[in-house]
Parts: C-alpha cells; sequence; structure tokens
C-alpha cells in the first residue's frame, strides 16, 4: 500500500509507469480527452489556452521576420499529391480519403455515401501542404521581384495513426506550417536555418525546454527535402521528442509545382523552397518535460492563468469581504506585465470547498496560487504558492509585496523550470567511446523496466547509414541531430561503428 | 470606348456589372483566388490579414463574456451526425465523406485509395459540429454545477457547394462555432440573444456594417434549432446577406447527444444548448457593402495595415534621405492608437514606380495613404489621401499634425463607411402595404438588369408559411428576419398576403 504521508495526486508516479503518468497528468489537468473518432482529440480549454499563448508568441516571431500568414484549402487532389515521388511515397500510408460528397439513405434505412456523388478525383485530406502551396505559389511566382515569398499557414492537419497518444501523435492534429519561396539556394538554406533559430529560442525562452539543434540524418529526413534541421529536447523519461522541424526543400517542389520564374539574368529558373512547422505535439513535450507527481506545470510565459487568487470563505458573513479584496488583488495584478504581456490572474469564485480548488490548480500547474481569507484580511497579508516548489510550501507576503514581485516570482519560476530540465537533459547526456558502452547504455538492466536507458548518447558517427540502420533495429536507437551546439559536437574523432573518420560527436537517443 | 477621364481601376463597375464586379475586386486587392480543389479557396496575405483582425476582436468578446476557446474533431462518425434528424437532413446533401485511411499504386501505376484501408464507418468532414460537441458536453456535464459549459471554436468546416463564390459560398470556409449548454431555457436563450447582439454590435463597430436583427421565420432556421436569430445587412446591389447566426436549439441536441444533468432539485433533466457562428462570409459581405469602382475600402479597425506611407524616390540621391523620414514617420504613427490597438502601419519600399505603387493600395483599399518625398521633405509636409474620399484627394500636412491626428483619421474613416452605407440601406428601405406594390418592387424594370429591385420591404405578415413559400416561389424573395429594431417593427397591422392580423412589420429580401 502507498504511504499516505508521499500520497500524490497523479498515480502512478513518474517512477512508477511513465506512460500511464502522462495520461493522468493529461486527464488531471483537463487540457485533453480522446474523441468517439479514433485517433482525434478533444483540446479542452486548458490545454487550447496554452495552443492560443505558443500561437500569439510565435506568430509574432514570424511577423517580425517578414512572414504572412494565408490559408490553403483543406483538401489536396490526389494528382498534386502524386507530383513529389518520395513525398506521396511516404504519406500515402497514412492519409484520409474523400471520395464522396454527400449522404443518401440507403434500403437499409440508414445513412450512406451517395453513389452518384462519388468524387472523380479523391481528394486527400492534408497531411502537410508542401503540393498545393506549391501550385498557388507557382502561379505568384513570374519574376524574381516576386520572391521571397514568405508565407505561414495555422491548420490543422490529419495523418492516420495506429497507435495514437494524446498530444503527441494523434491522427488529426493543429500546427503551423511556414513555406517560404528563394531566389537562391543561399538565401533559402539562410531561410530554413533562421527559423530554425526562431523554434529553439521559442522552446528555451517559452517553453523552458533545453533543445540541441542540428540537422538530420539522410534517413531521417522529411521526404522530398535535401536537408532537415531539428530541435530535439529531452523529456523525464530520457527520451528525446523532436520539438520542430524546418526543411530545405532544394528545388524538389519546385520542379513538381513548376515554380519558375524570370531570374535577373533574364533565364528561367525554379524558385529555391522551405517548409517549417510546430504542432501540438509541443504541448505533449511541454508535458513530459515540466509535470510532475501532482500533475501539470505550466511555464509561465505559456499559462493559460499564471496566476489563481483563491478566496477562502469559512463563514457565509465574510464572504463580501473577502471577495472584494480578492478582486481588489486581481485587478492590481493583472495591470502588471511579465515578459511583455500583461499578466493573465483569475479569481476562483467557483462555490466548491478550498482544498479541492487548490488541488485542481495544482493539477493544471499554474505557475502561481494565492490564498486570500478573512484572517488574511486582518494581518494584511496573503498566502503565495508557486508551482516550482513543494505543494505545502506556503509564503506570507503583504498584498502590496506580492503586486510589486509577481513579475519577478513568474521569472524565476519560468528560470527554474529550465534549469531543471537543463540539469536533468544535461546528467544524462553522456559521451560515449567503445561500441559496448554504446549498447550498455541503451539496455535496460531491468527487465521489468524496459523503458529505464541512459539518455543522449554522444558519439562519433562516420556517416555510414548501415550503422545507424544497425543500432535502429537493435536498440530502437535513432540519430536525433548531427548538432550545431559547439560543447556536444567537439573536435573530429573516430566512429564508434567504423572505425573511420568522423568530423563530430553526433546525437543518439531513444525517441518519441 | 471608356472615357478616360473617368476610368476606374475595377472593370465592369458596380453599375455595369455587380457580379462581374465583386470577383475583380477580389482579384485587384489580392484578397484571395480559387484553387485548383473545386469550390476551395487561397485566402491570401490581405484578405487573411482581415480575418485575423475580425478574429482577434471577436473572440476578446466572446472571451470578455466568459466563452473559452477549445478544439473538436474535424471528423464526425456518421452514427453521431444522424442523432438529430433535421440537422442530418439538411447536411447530408453536402457533406464531405472520408472512406478510406491509405493510398496504394493500383494497377495502373497510380494512387487508388487502398481497399484494405476501407473505413467501418464512414467519417463525415465537420459541416457544424452540434452533434460532435454535444457527446463530449455529455460526458462533461453531470450535475447543474458543471453547468453553463460556454465554449467556442475556430475551425474549418466543409459544405459542398455547387455554385461557388470566393468568400461568400465557399465548399471549405472557415470560421467560429460558439456551443454552450444551460441549466435552464431561459438562460440559454438569454445566451443565444446576447451572442447576437455581441454580432450587431461587431458588425456595426468593426466592419462600419448597419444590421438589422432579428429571428428567422421557422422556414429559414437552422436545421435542428428552435429559434434562429440572425443579423441582416444589406450590400450594394441592394440585397441582404445573413452576417451572422445565433441558435437557441431548446433540448434537441441535448436529446439526441443525451446531455443529462442533475438538477438542484435532485432530478435528471435534459440540458438546454445554443449554438452561434460567423464565418469568412463576413469578408465577402464587407468588400459588397464598401468596396466602389477603385477597389476594396476595408474599414479600419479590421485593415491590416491602417497607413502606409509610400516613400517618392525621384532620384537616387534622395533614396536615403527620403527612406529615413518615411521609417521615422512610420515609427511615430506605430506608437499611436486608435480603437485600442497600436495602429498598423508599413512602408512600403518595393522597388516599382510610384503610381503603381499606389494604385495597388488603393485597390487593396487601405485606409490611409501618405505620401512622402524630398519636395515633402523641403517644405516640411507629407501627402495624405484618405480611401473614403476622391482617389485624386490630397490634403498636404506637417509630419507632427499627421502623428496627432491619424487616430481620429482613421476614427472618422470608420464613422464614414458605416454612414454611407447606412444613407443606402435607409434610401432602399420601404414600407410596403399592398400585395401589389411588393411585386412591383421586387420585380426588375429592366430585363437586362434583372438583378435590380428595390431592395429592403417592409411589410405586414401574419405568419403563414404559404405566403412566404409562394413569395420565394415567385420573386426569390425571403424574410430576412422578424426584426427586433423598434423602428423597422413598427404597430401591429394587417398581413400584406392574407389580410390577417400582423404582429409588426418583417424585413423581406433577396439574399445572398
Amino acid at each position: 500500500m502507498a504511504d499516505t504521508t508521499t500520497r500524490t495526486a497523479i498515480s502512478p508516479t513518474r517512477s512508477e509507469d511513465f506512460p500511464e503518468w502522462y495520461q493522468q497528468v493529461v486527464r488531471a489537468a483537463d487540457l485533453a480527452e480522446n474523441s468517439d473518432v479514433r485517433g482525434c482529440m478533444i483540446i479542452k480549454p486548458w490545454g487550447y489556452g496554452i495552443w492560443e499563448n505558443v500561437q500569439r508568441q510565435l506568430d509574432a516571431m514570424f511577423k517580425a521576420t517578414g512572414h504572412k500568414n494565408a490559408y490553403f484549402p483543406l483538401f489536396i487532389p490526389l494528382s498534386h499529391f502524386e507530383k513529389e515521388a518520395a513525398h506521396v511515397e511516404e504519406f500515402a500510408k497514412e492519409c484520409a480519403v474523400v471520395t464522396h460528397h454527400r449522404l443518401e439513405v440507403g434500403p437499409d434505412g440508414k445513412m450512406h455515401p451517395a453513389l452518384s456523388a462519388e468524387l472523380t478525383e479523391p481528394l486527400v485530406v492534408r497531411p502537410t501542404s508542401e503540393t498545393i502551396v506549391g501550385s498557388a505559389f507557382a502561379k505568384w511566382v513570374q519574376s524574381y521581384r516576386d520572391l521571397p515569398v514568405l508565407i505561414n499557414q495555422w491548420a490543422n492537419v490529419v495523418r492516420w495513426e495506429m497507435r495514437p497518444r494524446l498530444f503527441l501523435r494523434t491522427a488529426e492534429f493543429l500546427w503551423q506550417e511556414g513555406h517560404t519561396a528563394h531566389e537562391t539556394e543561399q538565401e533559402a538554406i539562410k531561410e530554413a536555418t533562421q527559423m530554425l533559430e526562431i523554434y529553439a529560442t521559442f522552446a528555451r525562452n517559452h517553453l523552458a525546454l533545453p533543445v540541441y539543434h542540428g540537422k538530420k540524418s539522410e534517413s531521417e529526413r522529411f521526404p522530398g527535402a535535401v536537408q532537415t534541421f531539428c530541435i530535439e529536447a529531452m523529456v523525464q523519461d530520457r527520451k528525446a521528442i523532436q520539438a520542430g522541424t524546418s526543411h530545405f526543400l532544394g528545388q524538389n517542389f519546385s520542379k513538381a509545382s513548376n515554380i519558375k520564374f524570370l531570374s535577373r539574368t533574364g533565364r528561367q529558373e525554379f524558385a529555391w523552397t522551405t517548409s517549417w512547422g510546430i504542432s501540438t505535439r509541443l504541448i505533449g513535450t511541454t508535458i513530459m518535460a515540466h509535470a510532475d507527481d501532482d500533475g501539470m506545470v505550466v511555464p509561465p510565459r505559456i499559462a493559460p492563468s499564471q496566476v489563481v487568487i483563491l478566496p477562502i470563505i469559512p463563514k457565509e458573513e465574510t464572504r463580501t469581504t473577502v471577495l472584494e479584496a480578492a478582486e481588489k488583488l486581481r485587478a492590481e495584478i493583472a495591470a502588471q506585465r511579465y515578459a511583455d504581456e500583461l499578466i493573465r490572474v483569475e479569481v476562483d469564485q467557483r462555490d466548491l470547498g478550498g482544498g479541492i480548488k487548490n488541488w485542481d490548480w495544482i493539477k493544471k500547474g499554474t505557475p502561481v496560487r494565492i490564498e486570500i481569507g478573512p484572517r488574511d484580511l486582518a494581518t494584511g497579508t496573503v498566502a503565495v504558492s508557486r508551482r516550482d516548489q513543494e505543494v505545502k510550501e506556503k509564503t506570507f507576503n503583504s498584498s502590496t509585496e506580492i503586486v510589486a514581485q509577481i513579475s519577478n516570482i513568474l521569472s524565476e519560476i519560468q528560470q527554474n523550470l529550465f534549469d531543471r530540465a537543463k540539469v536533468l537533459r544535461d546528467i544524462h547526456t553522456v559521451r560515449i567511446d567503445t561500441f559496448e558502452d554504446f549498447y550498455d547504455f541503451f539496455t535496460p538492466k531491468n527487465k521489468e523496466k524496459p523503458e529505464i536507458h541512459g539518455g543522449f548518447a554522444l558519439a562519433h558517427w562516420s556517416g555510414s547509414p548501415e550503422a545507424e540502420a544497425r543500432i535502429k533495429e537493435d536498440l530502437k536507437v535513432t540519430i536525433r541531430c548531427i548538432p550545431y551546439d559547439e560543447e556536444i559536437r567537439e573536435q573530429p574523432g573516430k566512429c564508434l561503428f567504423s572505425g573511420n573518420p568522423s568530423p563530430c560527436r553526433v546525437l543518439f537517443a531513444k525517441s518519441y
């Protein structure tokens, strides 16, 4: 039996059963739930509120670098989809196909797709939009003067999933997809790497996720890309999650879609394109990185409510005074700014017990909780709890102090979450120099805990796809990236698998 | 041949061919275009920028009234969709149906839906989400304490269109759909009417659209609704466009989806639900209401760029000075506020002739254009043009003056657009008291211009569906709403069609 003195709000705990713990956190924090449509989730207000903050903040970064939003059709005609060979081969396995445009009542009295309304050409529900955007760009671009085209789209996409998991892997998910076209190869590469840097900055500063960034090996590239760049985060079971990708597509898609322009030297040339995206998967990554055995822990910058005020009303006659004080404090905090935005604060006025409400917000992971009751009014203080500290820990501050300090407190919490995740990652990121150590690092020691393994391995690799395929087969370990980060690349060395020269260490891990 | 002294940027003009004029305005302003997918549009950055402003501003109004955003699946299982009889009957005719979840290469070497991946139950691409939201609410709501549930969703929906028209009628469109559940009938009706008022306020104050508001007759109700409320705008060919609807759904959908709760008196009761929505159709309405023979005219509050600065660089040696002055002015204007938002202003630095750039922005309908060139720098003035005035009209102001006045100028333009639209509507809104006058009002006088007719008719109607059906058949005229607006309802009277008593005048019109 569990020891009640250490009982946690989430059962099982992370160390007991990480995958099940994750599902329970999503449920307890009311972030999302499975729908009646296989593999499709319902994103509930608290989860969607996080997504709205991600959207608003990233969108501002896209616009500051000259991108504009647009919207392209949900459906892609099959003939378009087939234009880029590698692309269609990959996505064909998992796409939802629309074949009819009407329902009618059948002989059984039930609705069926109407035979007379079968489409001449089936439509694919977009799994990504390179081909449909490409055919628009082909019309928009005539001359070098029309370049660059810098477009982003916020949209839903569908990739049929056989083993769905809330946020991490769902048949339908929300994302943004940037699509750009350029005059030169160099300019397109610069765009793709610029967007990767934006993702890395966003992950670090907004999601409190330390990430490594670099490029993918050939086998891990986006289908149709010349080069794929990515950011990789470690979550608490030491696995990697790819948290954002940016692709240099060369002229592959411009040739497939015929995006040609009259160059400065008067010749017809194909444009150089890029695409880049992040999705609601980032929410899953944030949960796995920061949540604890009491539930979700939301980094302040993306928290739908950064501060929640909990009025304590032991006797009915104190109600008005307490609620007035709570509202006054709310208004004062709401006038403060943190990270260039007004602070998001609410008073929980629900007619429920104080303990239930407090635990609700712990499980939701709101960064700061402030209790205010009749005794506090008498002493002129309020009780402040931070989600980055022990659940029972409270400090007592005057209202004036808390209003003056709230922005700093949020900033400290944001930094603490980042630091904590970085310590975890750094401890479990190991330089490995022998084949035996590599296999040992990724081999579970306890058969009952097959998921426990070393973490991130930094090892030399000569570039051989065979070695890469073998460890994937043997250990389910892949090259997450060939890093840009100097501190982990290190100097050239000797490949662990082949003994051949290796330009730098690469990052190996098991991943979601 | 056209007289060049009065040549307009858009050909044909409104009076020459209104439907074609509309298409040309959408094209010239670069708002949207047809895609390669039948009936689906691409919303281009200038059009999408308008939509982003609509979203942000309406979203703030929804949140201020306690609504939260969430996200529900794109797909609806056929069995869910069938639950509400009136609902499925209406939407079955126009829905896209997903039947397969994989493609494979066929004997012809091309991709086809994989026979082995046929879905057991087809999925309908949502035309609206009452049924899928209802099944979630059924899980969320157990007790009266869980009510009200106040949810909104921003999403894409699909309704197969046989005669698509950009923005007004497209197979896929973007919208918001509010879905709420309440304890009592009265509370749900209050919610539905509150949201109608929000739409009316938004249309008037943000889109500069004078609208009448009221309820629909039974035949025009949303399938499954007990009552449908709407706002109706008149556009420049005197037709009506329904610009937003709000539905009181009674217990129809809660019975279909089993949204039950334990009431305060300890009984199991069905919840009372509402739904309400506006879509990208509003952009079409705004174009038809405000654009002129020189292109789009965007109401300042929703303009992606409210002010555009056009640097005039006649000689290369003046470039730096002019661009610096333009950038300085931009920064000063960007620090000003209009309607509670920072002013959106940009410098058009494109390497194109001044005339081309100026006409580009006229056609896009940006509210204010400011030209700044070497001569202006010498005199310390800039040339200001307003899109609500003649294209050639300019006033010369000092930069300081224009910075101080810009918020007022935008406010004046917004008001002028509203006033102009209201004058047009009021002139063509006529009280009609005889059957003969009614038919005459809606009968075209010129066979070559069959679209020209009187406009809005206010007439007494006893509530007879037969009379309603007959004028729809004869004249393509429908009851747009039974108005709430006192000034057009007037006193009880006698029905034009039957001679029976009528409680108030109702609004008749041809419509989009």
